[in-house]
This record gives C-alpha cells, sequence and structure tokens, in this order.
C-alpha cells in the first residue's frame, strides 16, 4: 500500500490555552498529509480542481491518544484506504518520534463544480488506474 | 434532554478555494454548541478550568451532509449524550433553517491539569448531579 | 459618520497557550465587523462579489493594548474612514467594556474578478453615493 | 545583519473563496519566520518560555502586494530589526520564487507570566548579547 509521510511543526497560532495543539488542526494536518500523499502519487490536488474535480471531505474522525505541543515536529503517515466509483477514503496517524499522538479518517465525494457526482473511472481512466495500484500495491 | 443552541454566522475566513466552509471549523462550532450548553447549564466552562478541571478532546466525529457557505447563519444544537465517571459525550447537529448541514460527536476525558484523570462524582457532588439531570431530562 | 458595532465572544480555538486570544484572530474579528457595517450601510459584502466586485486587503495594521481571554465578550466598533476612485480604508477599535483591547485598520482595493482595479463611482453611482454618505455622515 | 528563512506551502484551509490565502494567515507565517530565526540564533522561543519569558505582539503591519495560492511554495525572510530594552522589532517578507508577496513588521513587549515588562540586558546579559549581534551583524 502506498503511503506518504508529511513532518510539519506545531505552530503556535495552533496551540490553545491547555497549553496543547487545539483538536480541530488534526482535520487540518489530515489535509497536509493528503496533499502530499497526492503529490507523490503524481496526483496533484491542484490539478483536481484545474480540472473541475473536487473531493469533498463528507466525513471525518480523529481519535485523540496524547498532546502535541508547540514546536513538536510531528510526522503525518497517510494512507488511501479505500476506493469506490465516486468516494475515497483516507487514514491517518499523526506521530511524534516513536508515540501516536492520533489516528483518524476522512472520506471523500468525487464531485464537479457543481457539486455533481463524477465516477473517476470514467471520467479519467488513467487516473482511475493509478489510484487503484495506490491501493493495492 | 437539555440541548443548547447557539448561532452562528459563517466568517469569510472560514470558507476555503471551493466557497464553502472548510470542514475543520465545524469542530470549532462544536466547540462553542458546548459552550453555551454548559453555560445554560450553570456550568460556563471558563469555571471548570478555574477549577484546575479540563475537558479535553479525545475523539471527534462529523459527517457533512450539505455546505455552509459565507454569510449563512447556522444553528448549532447541542446535546449532553453520555455521561461517564469520568468521560463526557455530546452530540452536535448544525442547521441552516430547516436544513441539516452537519451531524457530530464528541467525547472529553475529565482531567486535571497535569492530566490525570478526575472522578467528577467524588471531585464535585453537587457538579455530578447537575450534569446527571442535564442528560436524564 | 456611520459606525458598525459587532459583538464577538473570544473562542477556545482563538487562545493560545499565553492565554489570550492569538494575535491574528484580531484581523478576523475587523472582518466580522467590517462585515456588519456593510450589512448596516444596506451593502452586504455577500452582494459585492455577486455583483463580481471584491474588496481584497491590501494594508492591514492592529496595535495591541491589552489581552483579551477566553469566553471575554467583546465589540468591534468599525467605521468607514476614507473613500477613494478606486480604496477603502476602515478603522477598528476591539472593546471589552470600557477597555481598549486594541486598534486598527485596513485599507482595501476595488477590484472585479480577474483583480483589475474597478472605479466604484462609474461601476455603480448609486453604491458610490451610499458609501459617500456614510463616511460624511 | 542576521536573517532567517522558512520555506512553506499554502494549505487548503489558508485559502479563503476568492481563491487566494485569506489576509490574517500573513500574520501566522510571519510568526513561523520568528520562530525559525530564533532557532537559528541559538534562541528557541521555546526557552524563552521555559524561562518565564513572553514576547507578546504589541503592534503588527503588512502590506500585500500579490495574492498568494493554494499549494505555493513560499519563502518567509524575517530580520531582527530593532532591539530595545524591553522591545524588539522583526521584519518580513513573503516571497515566492522572486515576486515580492508582501511586506511586514511586528513589535514585540518582553514581558514575564504576570505580563510585567522584562529589561532583557539584566535578565541575560549573554542573551543580550547574542541579540545585539543579531542585529548589528
Amino acid at each position: 500500500m502506498v503511503q506518504g509521510e508529511t513532518v510539519i511543526r506545531v505552530r503556535y497560532q495552533e496551540t490553545d490555552q491547555m497549553g496543547v495543539a487545539y483538536h480541530a488542526n488534526y482535520l487540518v494536518w489530515f489535509e497536509l498529509g493528503r496533499t502530499e500523499l497526492m503529490r507523490r502519487l503524481g496526483l496533484p490536488y491542484l490539478e483536481f480542481e484545474e480540472n473541475d474535480l473536487f473531493l469533498p471531505v463528507i466525513k471525518a474522525t480523529c481519535e485523540y491518544k496524547a498532546p502535541a505541543r508547540y514546536d513538536d515536529e510531528l510526522r503525518v503517515i497517510t494512507r488511501l484506504e479505500k476506493l469506490h466509483a465516486v468516494r475515497l477514503t483516507f487514514t491517518y496517524e499523526v506521530r511524534r518520534q516513536g508515540t501516536l499522538l492520533a489516528r483518524g479518517c476522512t472520506e471523500h465525494a468525487v464531485v464537479n463544480k457543481k457539486g455533481r457526482p463524477v465516477v473517476l473511472k470514467k471520467w479519467s481512466p488513467s487516473l482511475w488506474e493509478r489510484l487503484c495500484n495506490a491501493v493495492e500495491s
């Protein structure tokens, strides 16, 4: 299975008065992981949108195991978990060195600018094939 | 069951280039709903922290049904769903007039400043009782 | 001079580990003040964009006098300060009851979707007149 | 003059419905530039706070010359411009390859946890000396 890995540093802006990274930021970090995985698959998300293809999030889940703190260097490990005709699922782990801080999942619809579902396989067989390989490999 | 309702307006800052509210903001809106529900129960979250009691999020889930747009007036409807010795669960709905835009859930640990679990019932029987009433009523 | 006033509450997400509202949020609060002032003038910003008119920020300044804290209720007082052919200037004060917390200023270009300057007076004489009244009155 | 350089990529979350990076994010990027400059000077900001020393922003300014877009790779170039007994000034440039996108400035007080001014030179002569070198060199 192809996986992407992105390194981020916790920003001061991302901390809250509990002294840890605010929980909603993990969804933003997942987005960074997804972006890098797509780039690594040769499918920059930017090109999706240039081709009138959008991947809005339809479900997001995150389990928080241990807090991240300011200036921590974190790894976001991303996998393309499932691939349906008009839906994709990614999974994520956020780690500080050996420690798992959080684990999550996002499901995405595949739609055009008007929000109508797009059947990826028809829309671009070559893109579909590359995504299939990313899941199976 | 006691429920809180908060009205928010989508900020320009909360939109993204898809022209809709970015998905991570819903977790922030859930926080606003939670804050207002706690206030309505006579338990402002501010007082929790002043008493060295914290409610970090240990799990968050959100399902997105329809997009929210800039300047939309939204209602966040919040319920205290479950109450355990050292854990709370809230559920949320985000609505624009009659339309359900998103539905979600957050689970919280009850800890002190050092991150150690606090048994609410022992820590403050009166607080515990009010929370129990909020769930049962 | 017409002025707008918006009441906001500091969100937990807006705090940082110093225990105060992170400084960049004030620019977001200024945006909320601007939005409400425009609405009060009968010129909702939403309608600007629907008419292919955009007001990107070209300069922003903020002076911080005293910190805002979680759950503080703040007033953002906004004025349309200057009006040029292709530029607008707003000024802002952020207050907690009697106390001035911050004072700032944003300058905006008036452009179309392609980023080209739009001469407001020509584009919409009636809009121009209402804005003039807002400054002079 | 010592200067720091940080490379960032514009996040999807940082875009708005105008299709460009929302203006308040530049203040966050300035923070990243400042963090890296401090680290390069051998003075990680984390250590400041561990020593009960804080550098709250008391003034921020940003001029926007050209928009940044999703996935753009940007350089934030940071300089320690001025050094007073109880105040520091940093300047910033945000560039995409050769193009200047924005230019800004932040002023910081030097305070302890209670918000009282700290005279850096007295508080830590060695830190003061390193900062002086950073400005003069």
